[in-house]
């Protein structure tokens, strides 16, 4: 029943041929394109072109005449109107961790007088992991790392906050923050903020300028579909820029990589965020899986999603097993990313059953299933038909069979 | 008569093989392998493999069963023996600017009384410069950098200095210091040495392990051929794990990172080095590229090399040109890497009109030109070849012609 309402939606559906520019694993329904995104076509013959020719026939010119050297920022570019970037702001560089230190130490260095670093204590852990690096590096007299709950978030911001780091959407319960009330209330008290924005660029329009967001990063091989481990992105505000150098200072965030000076000169602009030679061919693979963004508004990309993560609350809801379950995610669309997170005490065998059913979904700790939606390749009928294996899976028990059963930890 | 004696040791060159695993451009002399390796062919098949099936079939399911996850120490296993270490210290990951970042922050925290990093003032930039970032973020009474000239490393090394940090093959002039000595010297006061091996690994033998080496660093894509903007890697010396955590510490350093605990745990040994998702295609092009050292003994690649660089300097030398070209790369064997660096006023026109007639060098301000001969695939022939054709620009003065002058910058 719920199939074939999803099928006419399918039909009505204008992004739906979107689809066609990815390459889908048969028999399978990916909704895990939150952790690693499906890969687009134009990628293969994007990588042919950069190893087979620029590397291997042109070599070392390929830095200046295939344009490799400016690809960080070129490839930033393409990034900006995704996450509501005027030009000149964001760069494609490194990792979100890495480039998480970078900001984060910007940040401190704008705030000289001011020590704390506000995150979610429930937030993804690489960047308040890297926010406790930079605080033990620097001593407690310099910095210091506080965690609070999402929802004391506003009253743990004061006159000490030098930055509030932050993801837009939670990894885990799919909750998305109000970008622009929080930092509206931090710069209130005159704190800076630093957005991570993983689990929304790409899936929804993000409005760094917009929000007057202070630092970002985000991540390229979820939504982006840049492949495993694509290079990161970060913004830094224009208002912020030039101030202050960041400390990851490699050759290439020089005012003059190629002219080898003795002492360290950092380039105008968002320029001085790089640091190390990035990869190019993976610059390229990112590249290439940007173009799509070319052809679809922002907008009715966040339509699809909400519509997308609507309709499953629908579907799961239709199934008898739905009452065993929590719902972590919002049923708010406005505070809702574009993945459903269901808790379950079997979540771990219920997710692994579901992957054996072809139902690629993913589990966090302790009891959490994720169900992502990408509103460039999922479909309708991938949520209706994902609900009714999970129902089918909890009313035959399939996920009480041992080979689904978390293993004990040998150690 | 140079290059009918070089097609003679080409002949009797058991190395001469390993060239076919090559792809290299027609009509082309590549003498610029220091700065880019040239692709190897088993990279293409390796890439189309990580690609369509990995990423766009097995999706995300491949961080367990294609290995993913364990790229940055398997593929630190491959570069281990190259570099002369035991198992358990190499990591592939990021890029050299910083994975220097880490080492130096790591032997800091190792010598806490100490504050100075000595560089030589010299070498390539991209380790001092960051270097610098480590002494700014930090504050003069915990870092300063103190730059010298090589041969005034020795008696800089006092109870102040905490890490050496140098290039075993210094980049401009082709001069190799002896690892094993100086490392002996750091250690007599007591100061830990981060080696810089990127103009060495993959050309000679490195030793890290017998030098008694703390800490090293190295590039993917100069002598390992892995590809423009290949990943890094770095080792610790075993002796030196464990002690101290490293600052930029993302989530794939933690001990388990799948865990998403909300503090962090620095993993065991040499993993916790490891900071952000690193990128799979970029990892496994270096793997696939490294599969050649299998076949070849360092010893065998050391000794072509010197012979290459010996026989390049013969073919210079019967050039009626020479005199007019200062020579900085030593004439001691043991004193090499595996480029020779030559000065001329106008080194940068001249290195335009060798281009322009198919001999890859590059040029280094203010007026060197660098010959690289990688050992893996260079000839003897071309040796000959580009010191008989850098005779004829010279005596035609072809190098005089507009196009190969330098463009005022415009500003």
């Amino acid at each position: 029943m719920n199939v074939s309402k999803a099928q006419e939606r399918d039909r009505y559906d204008s992004l739906a041929p979107l689809r066609d520019h990815f390459c889908l694993p048969d028999n399978t329904i990916y909704l895990d394109g939150n952790s690693l995104g499906v890969l687009p076509k134009a990628v293969l013959d994007r990588l042919q072109i950069t190893v087979a020719t620029e590397w291997g026939t042109d070599l070392i010119s390929s830095w200046n005449n295939h344009g490799w050297i400016g690809l960080p920022q070129s490839v930033g570019e393409k990034i900006a109107p995704i996450v509501g970037a005027a030009p000149g702001q964001v760069l494609c560089c490194d990792s979100i961790s890495i480039n998480v230190f970078k900001l984060l130490a910007t940040g401190l260095a704008l705030r000289p007088k001011r020590t704390t670093i506000l995150v979610e204590a429930q937030d993804f852990p690489t960047d308040r992991y890297i926010a406790e690096g930079l605080a033990q590096l620097l001593g407690p007299d310099r910095c210091v790392v506080k965690a609070v709950a999402g929802d004391e978030l506003e009253q743990a911001l004061n006159s000490d906050v030098a930055v509030l780091l932050l993801s837009e959407v939670n990894y885990r319960t799919g909750y998305r923050h109000d970008m622009a009330a929080l930092t509206r209330s931090a710069h209130a008290v005159g704190a800076l903020t630093c957005w991570d924005v993983a689990h929304s660029a790409g899936a929804m329009p993000v409005a760094f300028d917009q929000a007057d967001v202070d630092f970002g990063v985000g991540c390229g091989y979820k939504f982006l579909n840049g492949g495993p481990g694509a290079p990161a992105f970060l913004y830094v505000a224009k208002r912020l820029q030039n101030q202050v150098s960041q400390p990851l200072s490699g050759w290439l965030g020089h005012r003059q990589p190629f002219d080898f000076t003795p002492s360290y000169q950092p380039a105008d602009g968002v320029l001085r965020y790089q640091a190390g030679t990035p990869s190019v061919i993976a610059m390229r693979a990112l590249e290439a899986a940007l173009d799509i963004f070319d052809k679809v508004s922002l907008a009715a990309l966040r339509e699809k999603s909400l519509a997308l993560t609507s309709f499953f609350l629908e579907c799961l809801a239709d199934q008898t097993c739905f009452e065993s379950f929590g719902v972590l995610t919002p049923s708010d669309p406005a505070c809702r990313g574009s993945h459903i997170a269901i808790t379950h005490e079997q979540g771990f065998a219920i997710a692994q059953a579901l992957i054996a059913a072809g139902v690629i979904v993913d589990f966090r700790a302790p009891n959490i299933i994720r169900f992502g939606f990408a509103p460039l390749y999922n479909t309708f009928e991938d949520a209706a038909r994902s609900a009714a294996i999970l129902g089918a899976i909890m009313a035959e028990t399939r996920y009480l069979e041992p080979c689904f059963q978390r293993r004990q930890k040998v150690t």
